[in-house]
């Protein structure tokens, strides 16, 4: 397989490690490296032992809802990849960077940020960060 | 000076050229790459020209309070490094992640998502992502 396709190809299986509530797969998808996740209003978590909890915990949820991945779209350089996307939470739509590492077994990844994404652009109207 | 203080000091003047407004210094900060940027609540902007737009708009605003940047982390590998810190917009906190690219006059940023951070932490009380 090609990078590109690789590196999609990671990306999809932290989705279906989400969606499977598979600890283990999302085990497998984290770099070794110093890694770091944001969730949607949560602090910055920066210790694997903290995402796989986070990810432990979210999944306990019977009520949290599939996350999909919608329209990923990647930069590759070098060994880093970067995949901007949607997610479809329910009726929210949130924004994601996934950024990759290409380690000695495959792309892992090294950071993840989700964020809501106002479907009315108020910011935008705006025109103002707050 | 050492990489590491490098990459702060260039995450310092996208803090700077924020603050004093200035375009040309939001110009050179940005990559020459494929750059993106997510603003809080916003699509995600992946090409320069709108990533500029998007900074003179909202420079344009009088009311636009200033964004500080606060307790900035980094972590570098090679020709890349991720800074992580929260951002001080009036009374409101975000988080943010920015990356950087090692360019040759020097880093340049890549990447840049800044979203809200709830402060009474709801999503880390319920435990679920929406």
């Amino acid at each position: 397989m090609s990078d590109r396709s690789d590196v999609l190809e990671a990306n999809a299986s932290f989705y279906r490690a989400f969606q499977t509530k598979s600890l283990e797969a999302m085990d497998h998808i984290w770099a070794e490296e110093e890694v770091s996740c944001v969730h949607p209003g949560w602090p910055a978590l920066e210790s694997r032992a903290s995402i796989l909890d986070s990810y432990k915990m979210i999944s306990s949820h019977a009520e949290q809802e599939p996350v999909l991945c919608l329209n990923p779209r990647l930069v590759l350089r070098g060994d880093h990849a970067l995949v901007l996307c949607e997610e479809q939470v329910g009726v929210s739509l949130l924004v994601a960077s996934n950024l990759f590492l290409r380690a000695p077994k495959g792309w892992r990844l090294l950071h993840h940020q989700a964020s809501p994404l106002m479907q009315a652009r108020p910011n935008v109207e705006a025109g103002r960060l707050n």
